[in-house]
């Protein structure tokens, strides 16, 4: 199988063995699938990997979150494609196939939610667990037109679900409806109440809107005029909310050496001893970045990424809610997708954008508001860490 | 080997390959050992278990935590005994011996980190990194007498670190001084002030004076009287600050069943598949409670735990502190630790006491502040979640 053949287009399942809810409960009537990174009892949990696959055994017992979502009324519909390993923003696995972006066919689906958001966006579940580290969910949830939520950093239990990078690994969803994203997110974070958080205002995050396509723009313009109509905003670029050295890039870099540093603990001993199956890309990638990555400096960089934390968490601590385009690129058409494409400067773009979430904890959630060209595009709002509720009502109101 | 015979006292140490820091830092000079389920490269990562260590192979890479300390200048003296699989907080290992209590050898050390508590308290380490769950660093600093601290959850990279219960696992310390204490938490949580916090006001928390041993009382009391001196303060019971529901006893029931759940998602498949060499205690444990635990009524003790968090946010938001003894009775005696003892109500009163931070999320500090009949006494602080720096440098000040 060829991971660049556009053909190659797959089910997002992996396999489809239901589970009946154990109890009723807020999640009456809706069902659900879950990536192939968190464990379902006696079905091995694949990793996107057949490498990984050959080398373990299956769970005895459902994630926590699963069981979760089963003791409040969900039904379970079958779990997802990943990306090899997770480790992708592309939504293409060379071994499984690549999950159909309904929404534009031509187009990649984003990973490595990969098969949750296709699953979701083809109607074939409610909603879709998933994971997020450096924007797996957030990804594919905007290429594939759907909600897509990223939790504060622990709010969701990762036990039963495979690490990534632990200090950045969340438990997120997709979901057909801002509606059913509320519902199921008030029962993963065993929240009683909507969230009493007022947000004073938004504000527009400059450095995203400056580095985002035209297309991209131009089609969020009416979302952004009905925010200001309703709401105080302003446009402040990251180093004015933060410290003058930091923008996408830096975010970028700074993510990027984080991530590496932590996926070859999580990875490392495994390749070492077991010699498992790979594709290229994952391959260059685990030694070309995470094997390779300077272990002599990772203090000055934890310490940059504290002090990036601290900052966004001031400025929103006053009840301000960022607000910038989810990806700024469109979804990349399947027939982009060669290594020169992988090499380039998309997922750097992407990863810049997405590591004002993760390198600074807080939630955030992507919503769909628009299309250019046939894409699906995601808008995305972040807020105060643990303020997981009240952002999602937010969004709720925005959307009506 | 017999776990029950008191004369089976043992070196705190696994092995003592030492590391070379790696560059000049804020640890110049400092010492530190390492507990044997934090990943140290090319050693196996043990676990306290002989069952994990047939079953398991050797790091390539040390912990993120690990990295941390020798990117600061910290010299690694070696790694330090554990409990089983971390699964105990009694400090009595019936594999490997149980780490001396140099301030009471009659007594237990307290684990799961007992070989780091053991190696601070004894001398042979300036501090030590530990993991705490439901009170494995706390119990052993107190019964050692020396300082230690549990971090807010999530605050330091668990990153090459064995998982018990990912919900509840931190990585703290131990130390022989909060001076040192304060210098190590700093590199770990990557901060670069002291903190900004002021807080306003003590609080006793009465349900944990009124369980603790008249001894203890007794030992604290002046080390009360100098808080009501120099702070507000207040007594109150935990009914009080949180739901009326809530004591001791409903927190050991909580964090008990939580933990039983999440430890069986850790440790299920490998138990079924390997059938590793393990104790009679935990094997019992492991059975009897995590295997055992009714999965289908996860979501109503998530939903307490976070109505739980949630309350003791909001009384800690505005600067107050919790205040009270660490355990509330002495390190038992090791000719006391029989069957009996370990299924009577040490475990559920140590754990009820534990569980207020543990189920809270929020930051924990025991410091040394007397002894009882020579058996060392602890006094623990708790901070609102993140104020981590700021809850250090209030019992720096306090202990000048």
């Amino acid at each position: 199988m060829n991971q660049f053949d556009k053909t190659n287009i797959s089910d997002p399942f992996v396999s489809k063995n239901t589970i009946e809810p154990y109890s009723p409960g807020e999640l009456n009537g809706l069902s659900f699938a879950v990536k192939d990174n968190i464990d379902v009892a006696n079905e091995i949990t694949g990793y996107g990997s057949p490498g990984w696959i050959n080398t373990h055994s299956e769970p005895v017992v459902n994630a926590i979150c699963l069981e979760q979502l089963l003791n409040a009324g969900g039904k379970f519909q079958g779990k997802t494609k990943s990306d090899e390993l997770a480790y992708s923003l592309i939504g293409v696995n060379s071994f499984y196939g690549t999950p159909l972006n309904p929404k534009a066919p031509d187009r990649v689906p984003g990973g490595s939610s990969s098969g949750s958001a296709s699953a979701v966006a083809s109607g074939l579940a409610d909603f879709a667990i998933g994971t997020d580290t450096g924007g797996s969910i957030r990804v594919p949830a905007s290429n594939c037109g759907v909600w897509g939520y990223r939790p504060s950093h622990g709010a969701i239990s990762v036990s039963g679900v495979l690490a990534l990078a632990p200090s950045f690994d969340t438990v997120g969803i997709l979901a057909q409806t801002g509606k059913i994203l509320e519902k199921v997110m008030q029962v993963l974070l065993a929240e009683n109440s909507n969230g009493s958080n007022a947000f004073s205002s938004v504000c527009f995050v400059d450095d995203v809107f400056q580095m985002s396509d035209r297309q991209i723009l131009d089609k969020i313009t009416p979302s952004l005029n009905k925010i200001s109509d309703i709401c105080k905003v302003q446009t402040l670029k990251l180093a004015e909310i933060t410290d003058p050295h930091v923008n996408c890039n830096w975010l970028f870099e700074q993510l990027g050496f984080l991530l590496s540093t932590e996926i070859w603990n999580t990875f490392g001993a495994w390749i070492k001893n077991e010699k498992p199956e790979l594709s290229s890309g994952v391959e260059y990638n685990l030694h070309g970045y995470a094997e390779s990555a300077n272990r002599k400096v990772i203090q000055s960089s934890l310490c940059a990424k504290k002090a990036f934390q601290n900052k966004i968490s001031n400025f929103l601590c006053g009840g301000k809610i960022l607000c910038f385009p989810t990806t700024v690129d469109l979804a990349p058409r399947l027939d982009e997708i060669t290594p020169d494409f992988l090499a380039g400067e998309y997922i750097p773009r992407a990863m810049g954008v997405n590591a004002i979430s993760s390198l600074s904890c807080t939630p955030q959630i992507t919503i769909p508001v628009a299309e250019a060209n046939g894409v699906p595009v995601g808008l995305s709002f972040i807020s105060g860490y643990g303020q997981d509720m009240s952002l999602i009502s937010f969004c709720n109101q925005l959307n009506t």
